[in-house]
């Protein structure tokens, strides 16, 4: 098979587009369907200060090497969860990769602070390990985003995800997460960064394809505590319908952003929001999700604040 | 497994529902959900006279014979679209079944009036034979019911059936099919009987179950020309889901028509109706879309006219 573009030999073929691209080519295709997400949502600019969060993963370390290759200004942080072997070997990924291009990753180790892993923060909470580890990832995100003055929180979800996660909220008709569901969500007014998903637009295999050719180690594991045998079957289910008509997968999630969504219009939240009484995050209730769970658990919230804000100092330009 | 009602041996498991029936309550269950279906749409009362679409397939059947022994005023109508040996065998138990019941059967064959079937009509026509099928059928419901005075006319689509359909529409976010479809069509102001879908509460397993333990003979074929490969994947997906978590297909289709529906309502349509200038049929053209087809094919409309006003002068009671 020949590259649609120049016409030598291709590396890889786009069945869903029926392209073929050599490598070259193919790199050019993904930057081109970047930026296409970036400009069509208005996610930043090339002034913006845009935080990556970053697993070890495919996915993060692909959409860090596209921004930094389309010049934007991107830090990285990487978030320990302490889960043991697989943390480690993330962050040693993590940390090699920013190494390679210079880049700057922040890293905030739980176990580090609290001397002890999200499992056992969630066990001692008497909760389920993934939704203490949203509340507290969220929280970090949100606070280092704030304290360190990045406007753009940037996560590396893909089109599999993000039609997966589409088809188990219509299958389940959760009107609410359909309407908040976007590549592009402005929490400004809530006083936290803006959140976007510049691969909305790029496959699963594609991403795997990209770092294949840009040489980049990542971890093929997903996360132990989190394997989340629902949306593995909606992927596949998916995945199925992909085989037999190509295209499926992303007029499905494309048809719901361009039309679908007009139909589910979010609200203007009038949520009356309050700070922290102990964090002075902002929070609907008294005291944030994040201090309650760790207060619960016998720690001091406090800790993670004053982690962060030895971040600030450390980085130089803030 | 015992009976959940009288705790005598049952016969049959609904898993998503995780109750266990004797034959005996589950025709009553079958029967209460049916009646369910009706009232909460409005589909129909007692004094209604209703035209049940019989195909001789097992939904078809399980249909009319729920309705006839709920006391409702039904009688059928069989299409013969002249397609070999397929049409000869389900029009068989179709009578069959009518004279065991003392039903008024209505049957209405394209090769008895045209001389030729279904398939030369659309290859005269270089039509795809379905949607020749889907015209001409509609076509000659209408009509009956008009001409005959059915206030309604009821089909034999079942939960699997419209899941699958619904999975189709949301795939593809066509949005006008999303709006219309419902298991109740009002289309009284278009000049046409309203059209429901008393089974959309049962799955397709309930309604083998139900034909089996009322021994209601049908034909196991579908349909030659309509193996509709897509609609059978989408089937296959929504099974697979439902074995992993029972309930997922009711959950979706209910889902749908109690949330996802308010998200999508028909516009009030104000749709200029001419009369066919041929055969006097409500249409939006100058003339129907059965007239332009059957003339197309070198064959005489009116004759399906005088047919079906020959049924009428038959039709005892009218
Ligand atoms: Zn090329
Ligand atoms: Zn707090
Ligand atoms: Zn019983
Ligand atoms: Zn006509």
């Amino acid at each position: 098979m020949r590259c649609t573009k120049c016409h030598n030999e291709a590396t890889i073929y786009i069945r869903r587009h029926n392209t073929a691209f050599c490598k070259e080519h193919f790199i050019e295709y993904i930057y081109g369907q970047v930026e296409k997400a970036i400009k069509k949502y208005k996610m930043f600019e090339k002034t913006d200060k845009i935080l990556v969060a970053v697993s070890g993963g495919k996915d993060s370390l692909a959409l860090w090497d596209i921004l930094n290759s389309l010049g934007y200004n991107s830090d990285g942080l990487y978030i320990d969860l302490g889960i043991s072997e697989y943390s480690e070997k993330s962050k040693e990924v993590a940390q090699k990769f920013a190494e390679s291009r210079n880049l700057k990753l922040h890293v905030v180790s739980i176990k580090d602070i609290y001397g002890v892993g999200i499992k056992e923060i969630a066990h001692k909470n008497r909760k389920p390990p993934c939704s203490t580890c949203g509340v507290i990832k969220r929280y970090i995100m949100n606070l280092t985003a704030k304290e360190l003055q990045y406007k753009v929180i940037a996560t590396g979800h893909n089109l599999d995800d993000e039609s997966a996660i589409l088809l188990g909220n219509i299958l389940h008709w959760q009107i609410d997460y359909l309407k908040a569901q976007s590549p592009i969500l402005f929490e400004d007014e809530a006083g936290f960064a803006r959140k976007v998903k510049p691969l909305y637009r790029i496959s699963e295999y594609e991403t795997s394809a990209y770092c294949i050719m840009k040489k980049i180690e990542y971890i093929l594991d997903e996360c132990p505590m989190s394997i989340d045998a629902q949306s593995l079957r909606y992927k596949g289910m998916l995945n199925t319908l992909e085989k037999d008509s190509p295209g499926t997968k992303e007029q499905f999630y494309f048809g719901f952003l361009e039309k679908g969504k007009n139909y589910f219009i979010p609200e203007k939240r009038e949520i009356k929001l309050n700070s922290c009484k102990i964090c002075e995050q902002p929070t609907t209730s008294e005291i944030c999700g994040f201090c309650r769970q760790i207060t619960k658990a016998n720690l001091e919230p406090l800790n993670m604040k004053e982690f962060i804000l030895r971040l600030k100092d450390s980085n130089g330009q803030v």
